[in-house]
């Protein structure tokens, strides 16, 4: 096959994990306006909205695979075709996790709100701008932002444990609290293993750009 | 390179996912005895033990590429490559998740026992046992037992719903009981968790076997 002919296929790779990528972002963002608003309307579109991003899953590793077979790429190409498969998944699970905030937030939404949690909006910004500059760095390989993205993991983990310790504060003085507060703190767990995804996608990216696995020199999940 | 030697290569990387595979159960394992009988030497242990996992997952991804560049492998080779990545991805995530298990439990030894909970025991041994049973599938290339572990998958979110209801229960009728009964949901979750990376290693050999690909085809995570 024609090296114009797989410069074509790469680009279409590259569009589809974009393309995934903002449906994914969509969702996670969906399903936390439907818990922070109380839009019950909203969560039901992530239930439905999550097929087509494991559809875009299966099409994207298809792709690869068959560029591994038909082209025997190298070196940068190599890992741009790997590292498409890794992040396909990441998304996927992106995708999970949207589906798993909404599914708590319907919950949560036929009793009173709770006070709002306001680190768990926090939390969400943060998650939600990692997985963007992820894929940002990724379009423009651009490691420096991807590192950055590393950065903000901590940041996440950080609220994480204040949200529970807060929520967990309100069930021991009002038990009426417990099922909605556990509630936000599943939602906040959700939240930092979107984060951690991103995170992934970020090491992918520096992986792609300098040729250097970076993976475990930060934080674990 | 010559056939045998990627012969070669390809029998070192499925015995390297073998080795990482029995590393991640007894990892597992130890973070539930650890939890179940109450030994913080073991939980300490886990901890310990998850940077050889992580390491692992670098070198197979490193033996991947090598492969994928030096050999321009088809077929059934190409998948079992692509696989392996994909399975040591899930391999080092269940090693995470026993991490998640030892630091919940090492915090729940600090205070006395709840009334143990059985539904996580069970949860357990089938988590454990899919993971096991994954992987026997992967050496035996016996996509039947791959898809007996997809079919356990459901009977794991089950007891994960029964445990969270049981524990809200605890919670609701003795606050004091509040933050034992909350680090044992989040383990049940992370138990959880080590099914569905099972339950993606069975989906990975089914491609793998028969080059079908049965993503999404079950219960989401």
């Amino acid at each position: 096959m024609e090296r114009h002919h797989f410069e074509a296929d790469l680009e279409a790779l590259k569009h589809r994990l974009l393309h995934m990528g903002s449906l994914v972002e969509t969702l996670a963002n969906k399903a936390l306006v439907a818990l922070m608003e109380r839009r019950a309307e909203l969560a039901r579109a992530v239930l439905e909205g999550d097929a087509a991003v494991n559809a875009l899953q299966i099409e994207i590793d298809d792709r690869c695979l068959k560029m591994l077979a038909l082209q025997q790429p190298m070196a940068t190409d190599l890992r741009l075709i790997t590292s498409a498969m890794k992040m396909g998944a990441d998304l996927e699970r992106i995708g999970d996790q949207a589906v798993n905030i909404a599914e708590t937030a319907l919950r949560l939404l036929e009793t009173p709100p709770l006070k709002p949690v306001i680190d768990i909006a926090d939390m969400a910004d943060i998650a939600q701008k990692m997985t963007r500059d992820a894929l940002d760095a990724f379009v423009r390989r651009d490691s420096a932002l991807a590192r950055e993205v590393l950065e903000r993991d901590d940041r996440v983990d950080h609220l994480k444990d204040r949200v529970f310790r807060v929520l967990l504060t309100h069930m021991m003085a009002d038990p009426g609290t417990i099922e909605r507060a556990l509630g936000l703190i599943l939602i906040s767990r959700n939240i930092e293993r979107i984060a951690d995804h991103a995170t992934n996608i970020a090491e992918d990216v520096i992986f792609l750009v300098e040729a250097r696995d970076v993976r475990h020199h930060h934080t674990a999940e």
